[in-house]
Order: C-alpha cells, then structure tokens, then sequence
C-alpha cells in the first residue's frame, strides 16, 4: 500500500520534446479486433480514403493480451500497429485496465468490488474493481510494464492513454473502507476530538472514540462524512491515474504524451490533480443531436477543460458519430452538417484532435447501437462521407486553426463540494447546483467564459466577472478572496445558499450568508420553498418576470433591492440584490430566477465590464488566438434555416472559402453550418 | 428473556403526588451538546428573556453519557441541569436508548437490525436496532439504571421521557422471529391444528405440521400470518417501554411523571397498552405551515391523544418551529402569527405542555434543516418574537387554559387491524383505511369527536354518534356492540368492507356484510371496482353527486336506499342506505363517496342527536371544561383574510383582551389568529 | 443429474384409446380442501343443479399428501373423489410440484431458489424452487409416483395435470447455472473459440478461455448470452415437464390424458416441446370483463394455442368468473352475458373444455380476492346463475360445437427470440414486439389468423399471408423460407428491424436487412428515434396518417414507397414499401403506424388472396369446422347496445334457438350476446 500513498513529486516533463500539433488530428477509436471477421487491410483502405490521421486503440483488450494469468500475446496488436504505421496514420494506445479478464475475476473474485449499497459487483461488465485491491493494483502494474517494454518503441504510437473514463463508483471493499479510515486519520492528525466536532457527532450520539468504532460508509447519514468520503473517492482516482502514469513515464518516449479521457459531465473527479502529469489532458464528450443540436455542451466542455490544462491544448478522444446509447432508444444521426459542425465547435473550444467513438459499429456486446463512423454493414455511408469531408478542410486549413487559445475575462465557477454538500441536502426536487442552467445563459448569449474548478484553483486575477452557481460550502479563504475580487473592482453574480457552509459542510455559526455578508451588503436569518411567484414591477427588465423554488428573506443593510416578489408574506424582503462595494458590484439572487431573469442580470454584470450581447442563439459566436498569433473567429449556425448576420469582427479572411469578411458586412451561414474568420 | 415477557401489574402511580400543570408549559427540546461552541449560558439567558417554562434533554446522547462499554460520564450533564434548574426552567429527562453508542455496534454488530426485506442495518442512523436483543436490552438496562441512579434526585427535574419515537421497524433477526413464533405458538395455546385453520394454510400446500416447520416472515403472503406479525411488532413496542418504564419507577421520585413521545401519524403501536403505566404521554406532531395550515393535524392527534389518555392531561414533546425537513427542500416557515396559532390549537385538544423541536438548529448532521426556534445564527428571529408573545400571553392566562377536558358525543374508531387488513389486500391505489379523509368531514364542518383504538377500546357508553371507517378486521363482539349501540338509540355512519373478515383476517363465510347485516338492513355478495360515476338524483343534497373506486351490490332487506349510480349495470343495487335499527339509524356507504356527500351524510347523522353545523372551516371551533370547570371556546382564523363570525356560545369574556363576547355579537378573528372565550 | 438430461423419446400415446369428448366440458377448479368448513356435500349438490361436467383437484396440495417427509395421505382426497364420481362429475388430477411443503424448505433449503439479481427466495409462496436441484427432484418424483399408484385406477379420473403454469423465473442457483454452462459447453461442441468469436467476448476484453473461468448469469451485459440463457430457461420448464410426463405416463390408464396449463401471455416457454408428450395442452386465460370485454385474449390465446397442438383441440383450464386478483383492485365482475358470452368465444377458438378459476372464492390467502363461481359466502349468486344457464346450452347444443377445426389462411408469426432481443437492446419505452398491437389489427378486422411459433415451426405451407411482427433474431434459413414464401405467391406485412441479427443476436455484418433484402426491394444502413410525424399524401387511405417512434431510411432497389414523412430530413427515404418479388408481394413497414394504417396495409395484403374485411369489431366472427364436419360460424356481439348484421355466412340455422339464418338475412344479437349458425 506504500505505493498508493506516494504522491508523484516529477516536475511536467520537458514539453518541447513532446509530440507538437502542427494541424489538428482527426480520427477514431480502432478495434480490429472486435470485427467478426478480419478487414483490418479494408479499414485502413477506408481510413485513407477519408483522409482520417490518428486512432486510439487497445484500452479494453487486457483478455487478448493476457489470456491467461501470465501468458501474453502482443503480436496481433504489433500486425495492426504495422499497418497502420505504413498507412500514416498516428496511434493512440491504451492501458487496458478498466477492464478485467475473466481469469482474474474467477482466480481472485476480492477485485470485484462490494458497493455501497451492499451488493456485489459480478463479472459481465467493465468497471467493476474495487480500484484499490491490491491483486488488482499487481495485476495492472504487470500488464502496464509488460505493454510498454513490448510497444514503447512502435513508431506509430504518439501517445498513450492510461486507463479510460476511471472513477471510484460506490466502491466500499474492506480495504477501500480501511484506506479511508486512514485518509481520515491523516486528514485529521489522528485527532478524534477534533473529527468528533468538526463532523458534529455528539449529534444522535455517534461519536467516535476510538478508531477500532470508526463505521464504514453504508449506513451513514452524516453530511460530512459523505462529504469526506466524496474527497477520498476523488483522492483515489486521481492516485491511481498519477500511479499508472508514474509506471508509463518509467517506459516512453520524450516525443510520446501521455491522456486520459473523462466524461465532463458532473463526475467525480479531482481533475486538476488528476491531470496534474499529463500533457495532453482528454474528453470524451456526447450529446444529442438532430433538432437538439446547439453546441452547448461541447461549449460547456471546452470551457471546463481549458483553465485545467493551461499549458496544452486538450484532445476529443470520444464523440458521437452516428446514434449512440446501451440501446436502440434514442437514436439520432446527425442531420446533414451536424457531424462537421460539432468537429469545429470543439477546435473553437481550443481541442487540438477530434476522435469519434468509433470507426466501426459493433455486431454484439452491449454497445451494439452506439454507432461509429461505419454501420453495421461496414461500407462507406452518409456519415463517412461527412468525415471525409471534414478531413479534406482541416488538411487545408488546419494549421490555421490549432493550438487555438481563448482568453476570457468571465470564469464560471464549478465546486464539487458544493455540488456534494447540495445534493446531501436538496432544496428541491431536480437538479441542485444548475451548473448548465446558469451556462447557458452565458453560452447562448455569446458570452464566453471559462468554467473554473474553485476548490482547487482560486486565482480570479485573469477574470473581470465571476459568476457563482450556488457556492454552499467553500472555505473563509475562498470567501474572502470572492470579496477581495469585489473590492478590487470585479463583478459577481452569486446565487443563493452560497457561503452558507464551511469546508466540513458544516453550516457557519452565524448570520448569513457569513464571511459574505459585507460584499453580499445583506444577512439573513430566514428562507422558504415558494412556488412560482410573480415579482413586482422592477428594473430588471425581463419579460418572464417570475421566481420559483427557494426564497431567502434578505435583510439589507448596503444592497440596493433589485426585485421582490409580489406576495402578502414573502414580499416583505427583496430577494434579488446588488451591493456596490469597493469598486466592484455583487449581484446576489436569492431565488431561483426565470431564465430571462438570469440572462438579464449576467448582461447587467458583464455590461459593466464592456462586455455587451449582441448576437444570440442559435447564432453561436466563439473567438481565440491561433498557434501563430492570429485571432479566429467562428460563427456557428444552430439551426435548419439558413441566417445571415453582420460580422462582428474586424476584418478579416474566411478560411473555409477565402472570402473576405469586412467587420458589418453581411455574412451568410448555411443551415447547421460555420463560417470561420481569420483576422488579416 | 423473561423479563420480556414479564408484564407490569403495576396499577397507576398515586396520580396526586406526581407533578400537577397550574398552567400549561412552554418550551423546547434543548441540546447544548450539539453546538459547535459552548454557549449554554447565552442560550439560557434567551430562553429566560422568552419566558420559556421547561426543556427536555438528553434523548439522545447515549455516547456522551457512556463514551467506552461500561464508562460514564454524567457530570457534563449535571452542569446543564443545574444551571437550567438556577434559571426555573423545568426539564424533562429522556434514557437514551434509541441512538445506541459507536462501541457496541462495532462491538456487538449483532444488535443491529435485519429487516423483513433481508437488508441489514448498518451504523451511521437512529434506531436500527433489533429490540429484542439481549445483549442491546442488557445495555439499555445498564445505562438507564445508572442514569436514574445519577440524575433521579436532581431537582430541575418533573418527569423522564422513556426512549423516543419507539416502534418495531421492519426487525426480522433470528431471535426476533423466534420471538414471533412463541407468541403464535403462546397464542394458539400450541395447537398447530388451529393455527393452520385460522390461517388457512391448507392453500397452496403451505401447512405447519411440527413448530420447527414455521417459517419467517420474508416470503410470506399469508395475510393471517402478516396480520399477527403485525400484532407482535404492536406487542413488542409496548412490552420494552412498560419495560423501561418499570426500571425507571424503582428510581424516579413520587412527584416526577414519566412520558413517552409518538407520532401520532399512523404509527404501528398499541398506545393503550403502551401508555397504560405512564402519567402524561406525549406525541409529537408535524404539518405543513403557511398556506396549508389548517390545525387539522393538530385536531386529530388530540382528539387521537385524549381517549387513550382520559386520566391525564397530554403533552406535545415535538412541534415545528420554523421549517422543517431531512432536506432543505419543503421549508416552510410560519408566516406571522401562525406559530402561536397552532400552540393555541394544540390547548384546545387538551395538551398541558407544548414543546417545540427545537431550541436551536443543528450545524451538522441528517436534521440540519430541521429548524428549531433560533436560526443557525444563534440570534433571536421572528419565531423567536412570537414565541416570546405566546409565553407572555400563557404567563396571563394560561391558569384559565390548562388542564381542559372534553367530552364530545360523537366518536370515530380506528382500527389498527382493519388498516393492516386493508393494506395486505388494497381496493385502490392510494390511501386504503382513510381516516383523514373521514376525519376532515368532521373537523372542518367543526363536529368535535374522540377517535377511539377500537381494537383495544369497545365502550361507546359514552357516544351519541359512531362514525365508522372500513371496519374491515373485527370480532362478532365488536360488531355486536355496533349494532347494540344503533338498537339503543346511537346513529352510526358506516363505511363499505365493515364487517367482512374476523379476527384473523379471515373472510366470513356467510352473506355480507355478516353479524352486521341486521342493523344494516341488507346484505351483498358482489361488488366492483368503479370509474368515478354520477349518482341518480337524490336527497342527500351534495353539489358534487358523485362516487367513485369502489361499490358493493347491496341487496336491502329493511333499509332504506339513499343514493344509486347512474348506470345500465352498477345502478341496479343502491349504493348508499340508511336503516332504521330499533332506536337508532345506521347509515351505510358502499363506495367512496365524493367530500361533499360524505359532508352531508354525517350532518344528517350529528342532526339527528341535535347537533347542526354553523360556522364551517376556515373557521374552526374547539371547545372544552378547564381545570376549574369553567367552559372554554376557542375559534380560529385558517386563512390569511381577516373574518368575523357570530359568537356561537353562551356569553363569554375574551381571555386574550378582557372584552365581553355576547352570544351572537360579532367577533372579528385576526388573519392566522385565536379568541378564546371564557363562559361567564 | 442424468434423468434430467434424457429426453423422452415416447411417441404420441395411441390417441384412440384417449379419452374424447363428445361435448364441451364444464367446470371449475374445485378445493374442497381450502374451505372453512367441511361443505363437500353441499357443493356438489349445487354443481350438479348447475349442471357443472368436470372439475380439476389437487394440484397446490402437497402439504396436504405427505404431511412430513415420508408420510403420505391420500384417504381425504379418495372421499372427494368417490363422492365426484358418484355425481357423475370428471376429475383431472393435478401433480402438486409446484408449491412444496413447509418441511422441505425447514430442511432443505437449498431447494428454494437464488435469483439472477442476488436475491434468496424464501418460504411463504408457491414457485420458488429452483427447478433443477435434485432433492426436489427426487421428492417431486416420489409424491408423483406415490400418488399415481393411489389414484390412477379411481374411475372419476379422466385426465393429469403435471405441474401448474411452470415456468424458471429468474432462477440462478450454482446447480442451475453449472446446468446452464454444460448445455452451451454442449451447443458449441467444446468449442471456446466458437463461443468467443459468436458471443462477441473479445469486446470489453470478456473472453472465456477456459470452462472454469465460465462466469455466471449476474452481471452479464452481453447480449448473445443472456439469449441463450432464456433458450436455457425455456429448455428446463420443458424437460421437467416432459419428466413428469414420463413418469405419469408409466402409471396411465389409456384413457386418461396429461394435460398442462400455461398463461399464453408471453411466457418463457418453448411450447413446442413442452407439449409435444400431451395429448390435451391447456391454457389459463384471464382478461379485464366489464367495459373492457372484447375476446380478443381469448382469440389471441386460441390462435396461438391451436397451431402448437394441432392433432388435438386445446383445453382451457382456468378463466374468470367473478373479479380477479392478488389484492381487491381492479375487481371487474361480469355484466350480465358476458361470462356466457366468453365460454363461447372459448369455444369459437377451438376449446373442448372451459374451466373457471375456481369452483368457490378463497376466505384466506394470498388469492381471497381471485374469486370464483360462488362467492365467500357459498350460495348461489349471478354469476352462478349464468352458469348454469351456460351449461344448460352446451347440453342441448354441445355436441355440435366440440372438436372444433379452424383452417386459417393467414399467419402471424411470433418469434421469442425476437421478443428477448428487442428487450435487450430496447427502440422505445414501452412494448418492443408489438405482438397485441399487430394482433388486434386482425382481429377486429375479423382477419381469422393462426399464430405461429416461428423458432420452432417454419411450415408456411397451409397459409397465403406472413404477418411478421419484428423478426429481429432468425437465421438465415427461415429468413429464406419467408423470401421463398413470397417468391411462390405469399403475401407478406413484415416490420421493421426484421432480420437484423442471426441466431445468436450478432448483428448481420452486411446491408440490412441481410437476406430479406431481395424479398424486400431494398437496403438500408441508418435509422432514428422519431417522434410522431405526419405522412406525405399516400394512397393508404388511412384517416390518422401519422408514424412515430422508429423509422429505418429505405434505399430502395426493386420496391415501390407507398409512403414517406412529412419532414425535411427524414422525409428523404420512404418508410414504408411494398415489393413485388415473384408471385407474391412484401409489403414494409420500416417505421411504427399508427393503428389505422396497420389497418389498411393487412387488409390490402389479405385482399389480394380474396379475404376482404366486412364487419368489424365489436361485432367478432369466428368460423370453423365441427367435429361431424360442419361449418360453425359465431357471431359476437362486444357492446352494451343490441346489434343487428347481415348474416355474412352461407344459409345456416342457429343452434341457439333453432331459427334459419339466410345468407344475407338481418340478425339481431343482443348486448353481449352471440349468435352461432351452423351451416346446413
């Protein structure tokens, strides 16, 4: 266990010698060895007609390399690596432990993992290890060691891939239980009197007073111990990725890097340390398409991924290609242009390589509908044609366009504890921290921001405007730090319930909303569930001028009112404010706003700043600086009907068509369509 | 285990030496070990500044009194009573043994629960333990003998609360099923012969032919056998707190009363046998504020309370203060004058002592949303404003409000049996037994009644009118005393399914609706699941004429029809009659009648006896005989308009502002307010 | 284990020597057992007044036969049986497997069974052992062997029913899955490479590369083994039953019959072979009475049960009488008719014996609202009446009614596979095969159909037209038949997804839809999630012209569109075809109609071979040929309102009341009535 506790002290590898980008990449996951019969030559035939230029490959093939304890096979993988290295085509190879062989779970049914429910995981699915299993932890090095002295040297891999979307899910095992325990003796410098009272255990008399009495997960109610065991599950994850990369690192090649890919959707991850040695961080993002189609979570994961991976851009390791889904249901294809679209959307997010999921489609096993660039009859088809489409642009203009970077003076603030700490206690019956509620009222008024993991990173001074999602626990530092960034002259919008617990989840001794009350300009002592309620007349200028949901009866003492609701009760307090403290303001929404409300007071912050909304949904603008220093700029078009719009760049060159684009000239954008301008 | 089934012969305490209520109390439960800083002194001085009377203590804190198996720690608590006791708060002392300590779970795993479903229970929650167990029993004995030893003679000290919220959940361990199984077998005096016929057990083959044959309740279907599970859980609850109560009375002094708190909530418990040796039990009473206070809840738990508790007087160990929850979602905190409202609500039920829960709020822990009277803030607030009004205002004339009886000729009966018997075999999706439904009726058309636990309370001496839900569980005897009860003179209004299955849930095997079919004046063999349908035009005079889920097919030998469905099939049998019984009437409803039908039916049998209806809710009217003989009207205001009503009593003083209230002047009731008269 | 492995390889028993019926049996379950109070007299008498012919016994009384472990009991039921005999009633004697004693679970409780989600059954309920372990085995043969030596020469005895609704139902035990590891080990010859390479075990890295690393049913995703898991499931209920027969049939008198009854809702079952030793298969029907009455389970269950027992005419062995239940809901007794009007459609279907469930209603139980002919109080009643008068009928007109033949021209097929693969791999929420959808199409267009068995029984000969509901699974033989099928003549309704995976739910790795797609006129390689849309003006000539949920986009080759969406993108492709291909036609629907369209598109394939829709629903006909070789037609009448019709078949007379039925002639059928002509 003395190698799980090591924490990796290697400084970023020298990142001149890495693989460079000098155009984006753009390809798919392989699996030749998932085709019923064997067309790897027609694959390849197919890849280079599409003009396809990297895959990832063999991150779920730990039973074919290993089919029994101890004995491996390599060469089938060296014959599909040739191949592809004599086509041209780049490879991205996996460690392939999210995935157990069926040997280990019969010679060692203990890596199984037991959850916190109190079942037992079987074997039949992937990611079922309880990840911190000793025999497992052995069993992987072997594998990983044994892979990288075999492939290391293979001109065709420019990277690897350690593990794929790997996350502690409801694991409780004997050893995960007593691994927590001891985080949690360390977290608390064996101090018992001090876990006691921070976890406020006098309360239904569960204290615990001596480790030995220390209770395991599946019973507990206790806010902070979920919270805790949350920060262990996300310690864990990012421990055995450091771990895995720590072993590659001993093996690879200076021009070879090293990802891994996460689904960015809310997951439990400590992504800022778990990316921590990585150079080129991954996602794997899906969405829906066809009407659905607005760009917005890829957007949302752009944004997220960006201000984690400073130093580098981010690779797309998974996307939808055709419908996707562990069934038939809720197929939909890309509408013609949709595919093509969604590949720009993510280089405008700052992706450096775009990857569907997958080549081919498979003919069995559970992902038998989530379709890849080829159907199931594994000829060329209307996507493939998209793809090759695609490819023939970016091999035109692809150097234009990578290594994009995106300077924001908006940061959207994202906490995972307070994300925890909310559903611990929910306020209401849906969603909680409305994360993508409050983004799309930045994205789908073109104000683009980054999305900043708080609870590890809290330097604002890039930033002009922060937004908050409700921020429910959060140390005095970061508080004060909130205020700080007010005084000095930013400008927040902040909703409800935030600085309202401390770091433990413990609800702060004093009047709300605590360390907030001077930039906030209020306290409180009160709130109510309401349902939806009308506001009186106001400033705001909405046209759906409703609240709903959780009201705070806020008692000012510098805040000016914005709104209050129009009610015998609740209209006694205001419950949307804003304090104009140092030379900034603070918009606090006490309520949970219309989504009118909400683009409104995001314009009021930003306007301040000299940031004004012009074009809107489902006109989507995104804007960055290239590798060579120049600014491009994308206009997307999320819709069937072809729009015009006024071009609200300077001058500049369209790269798709060379067209110029004089700034106010009138620009057309066909359906599900882009335009992209190059500043001259 | 023969202390288990020893039960106490022990007959009432000499009721004149325990403590006697001068005026009702007024107070909270108190946890000063729950806050984050020590700030008992603080929270004394606010308590003494509101006029609060008691507090009770200590119900939870099973780990603080007893840190390690066999070490005690008292004198933390001694320096809480003892300063209580310096400022003359009373306190009431709860044995903490529904929250049992880390150690012995860790310990003595065994004395957690496992439940009917086959889940174990784990640590980390209150009351997950087997009740049964020997080795928790020994512990609990321990603890609340030292306790009592420790504390008894402590003169802040009126009365001891035994456990809380006890009841038997779910608990299937071995030795809770061998519990099970003597009973039966105690039950059926050890004939398998009977048990198997009572039970029916010859369906499907499942007789017990030896005892050792007797399986456990996880696979069961039989409803017989689910039933007298059923009776066991009621028994065991019972059996441990006379069992406390026992251990406590060799210690407690002559003048301190001993409780126990319930939620009178449908709750699986036997409260006559499991009250019969306490002095003043107590409930514990929620309900949703704002727009949807009513005072209905409060109205049926007091008029649940009282029949049980005819000696004594009643205490409310638990009520809201502000919002409420094990979530931050549903908070509804009173609006303005609602607080006193419902502690004036809960005096005119006939409670001596009003408790709220709780003094302050929690930081941390599953009820940090529970709010009690200060906020998380600690400071006073709004409800602690009001409740500072309401001590005041008991400081006047609580001498005038205390120690209330009542004496209502009309009572509805609840039985345990025929709700249990209704849920094994439902006849609608919802609720099954409504007596909430049947109870509204009553209240808000202001027909004050007892509610009587008929499976234990049989004597209707008292009664003009019964008011009957789905009697569906009964003996011949009980339904023998029914139709006495109409034959001498008493109206009843019955409900469909009375009458059809014996004590064992067996269904009687003759005419429907059996030993009752002569005061019904009909019997049936059919009946149907229905749509909602129209009634034929009757006389019973309800606007909304409708019926619906349910009807039987009743075939009238003497009664009278009052209602049939308009319907080629249904309407030929009437579904709603009214029999002429010797002296009395017995209406019968033979389908779920719509609010306004039922509305009529019981002011046409209240009619009868002389009772009419005046002023319906959102006016209520609650009256009872004080201490002191004297008659006391309460009426209240549910709503949020002002409103006057005619004074419906003999010439009265207002209590609250000295004015006289002439019988028929107008009185005007504040929006969420009380007058109180007092007859002259 | 080698008894179970055998498969009996007896012939059809001489059929003459077997017991016939020259008129229609009538009767019910009867219990004498089950009642409170000894009352066989009585209910005999009361069944001979009703005119009752047979009745079932004994099949849920083993507790009652060998009362602990060795000791047997047959006196009581000699008594019953003497005493039916004497009144001229026939008995069918049940096996009691299928509800164990209490003893067998105290002292074997490995016999009950361990469920595929982890769960242990537990005692209290019938059907929870698992089928295969032999202790149960071994007990079940010995109370069937002890009971044949008993009972088989009693003369009441005209038949056996082995088992009762048999069916493995999640059974996962280790003996039932080492069973289950040995028939693949079996069915792939040894061959781990061909089991990988067909179950697709290369993805996730799952590959079995040795019997012991052979993992269990519990948390297998992959969709080729849960597949062959049912084949698993559906091969023991038939073993076990073709073992019970074997031993039964050592025992036998020629004339008597072995029977089995099954729910013909779509039970895991392979009919086929389960039935294949049983001279009178028999069905448990149970259906919504009241407004809901249409016959059409009924038609549905005949048309399914007739084609897998074609050398005999089917039994019903259990149907309503009154309402139905496990608990008191949806209790729908008839309206006056239609319990008569229902043992009609039984015979209309091809019945020879119409048995209700049950004689007299339980008075304890899990089934005490499941009730019977007689009511819980025992007398005569409505439904009594009714019977009677049935039976009164058959006296008179039975003989002409019996033995009933239907020739039908038109098949539906229907696919378990299929059903199981569409459920594993889900197009939409609710029902994936759309069996009762495409069923009632026919029905209320009075399309006569048999329904066929497809795995089993690929013999389109006797047909003109292919219903075929999605025929997801097929090999590629039977997908040749169906083109052949066409190619000579057939006219075939085919929906969409039909042959998109071979027989071990591998997609097909070529154009879909794979072998159809000459018969078919077309290929496809996409397909969405839709929802409702409109149609383009076609010439259907449905009224509801709208498709929703699925639609595969058609690339037409020889086939003609008949129609296509409204809709930008989608409305590329057609959704639905018609091919002409040889002498026949396919008509296609790649998308879900709506019923109107579904309508139309059989009614223009069946009026090509010259069946043209006349009267619809809820007028029903249903024709067939009498056992002297007669033509049978019945008319049905499913309303409340009197209905009069042209009578549509050749000059009859009806058998009801004697009066000539002209061709052409008006006929009146009364409220759910039934007229039946037979031809002259």
């Amino acid at each position: 266990m003395i190698a799980l506790m090591m924490v990796s002290t290697a400084t970023a590898a020298n990142d001149n010698k890495v693989y460079q980008f000098d155009k984006p990449l753009y390809g798919a996951a392989y699996y030749s060895e998932y085709t019923p019969t064997d067309r790897l030559d027609e694959d390849i035939r197919l890849m280079k007609q599409a003009g396809l230029s990297v895959v990832r490959v063999g991150e779920s093939t730990w039973s074919l390399y290993e089919p029994q304890d101890g004995v491996f096979r390599f060469e089938w993988m060296d014959r599909i690596l040739d191949k592809l290295h004599a086509a041209g085509i780049k490879v991205i190879l996996g460690t392939p432990t999210y995935s157990i062989p069926s040997w280990m779970a019969a010679e060692h049914p203990e890596v199984l993992s037991q959850t916190v429910d109190g079942r037992q995981s079987h074997y039949g699915i992937r990611q079922n290890m309880d990840l911190q299993n000793p025999t497992y932890r052995r069993y992987c090095e072997r594998i990983i060691r044994k892979m990288m002295e075999h492939f290391a040297h293979h001109p065709a891999i420019i990277g690897y891939q350690v593990d794929n979307e790997v996350e502690a899910r409801s694991i409780d095992n004997q050893d995960y239980f007593e691994g927590f325990r001891d985080f949690i003796k360390t977290s608390f410098h064996n101090n018992l009197d001090s876990l006691n009272r921070r976890w406020g255990l006098n309360y239904w008399g569960m204290n615990i007073n001596k480790w030995e009495d220390f209770y395991d997960r599946k019973g507990v109610t206790n806010p902070s111990y979920k919270l805790w065991w949350e920060r262990w599950n996300r310690k864990v994850t990012a421990d055995f990725l450091n771990w895995q990369v720590d072993i590659v690192n001993e093996y690879k090649r200076p021009d070879q890097f090293v990802t891994h890919c996460f689904m960015p959707a809310f997951c439990n991850i400590d992504q800022v340390e778990a990316f921590r040695q990585m150079e080129y961080p991954a996602i794997n993002v899906y969405y829906t398409m066809q009407d659905a189609q607005d760009g917005m979570w890829i957007g949302y994961a752009s944004d997220y991924m960006r201000p984690i991976c400073k130093r580098h851009n981010f690779l797309v390791t998974e996307t939808n290609a055709q419908g996707t889904g562990w069934s038939s249901r809720d197929q939909f294809p890309p509408y013609d242009g949709q595919l093509r679209q969604n590949m720009y959307a993510f280089l405008a997010g700052g992706a450096n390589m775009v990857e569907y999921w997958h080549w081919a489609t498979l003919h069995y096993g559970q992902e038998t509908y989530w379709r890849g660039i080829l159907g199931h009859d594994g000829q060329p088809n209307r996507v493939y044609a998209e793809f090759k489409k695609g490819a023939a642009e970016l091999d035109k203009i692809g150097s234009e366009l990578v290594n994009l970077k995106i300077h924001n003076r908006v940061a959207m603030l994202f906490s995972h504890d307070s994300k925890f700490g909310l559903d611990f206690m929910p306020y209401t019956s849906g969603d909680q921290y409305k994360e993508y509620f409050i983004y799309e009222s930045l994205y789908k008024q073109n104000i683009e921001c980054d999305i900043l993991p708080v609870d590890k990173m809290q330097d604002f001074s890039a930033y002009d405007v922060l937004i908050v999602p409700p921020l429910y626990l959060a140390t005095d530092a970061l508080l004060q730090k909130i205020s700080d960034f007010v005084k000095r002259g930013g400008e927040v919008v902040m909703f409800y319930k935030s600085g309202y617990c401390d770091q433990d989840d413990d609800v702060r001794a004093m009047l709300a909303p605590g360390p907030l009350s001077d930039a906030c300009g209020f306290h409180y002592q009160e709130y109510s569930s309401i349902n939806k309620l009308q506001l009186k007349p106001n400033d705001i200028g909405a046209s759906d001028n409703t609240v709903s949901t959780w009201m705070e009866f806020l008692q000012l003492t510098t805040a000016k009112p914005l709104a209050s609701v129009d009610h015998q009760f609740f209209g006694k307090w205001p419950c949307i404010t804003e304090n104009a403290y140092g030379k900034g303001h603070l918009i606090y929404i006490g309520t949970v706003p219309s989504r009118d409300i909400l683009n409104k007071l995001i314009a009021r912050a930003v306007n301040r700043k000299g940031i004004s909304v012009g074009e809107t949904y489902p006109i989507v603008l995104r804007s960055g600086v290239n590798g060579k220093g120049r600014n491009i700029h994308y206009i997307f078009n999320y819709s069937y009907a072809p729009k015009t719009v006024a071009y609200p760049f300077k001058d500049s060159k369209s790269l798709l068509d060379s067209q110029n684009l004089s700034q106010g000239s009138t620009v057309s954008i066909e359906p599900w369509g882009v335009v992209i301008g190059e500043e001259k």
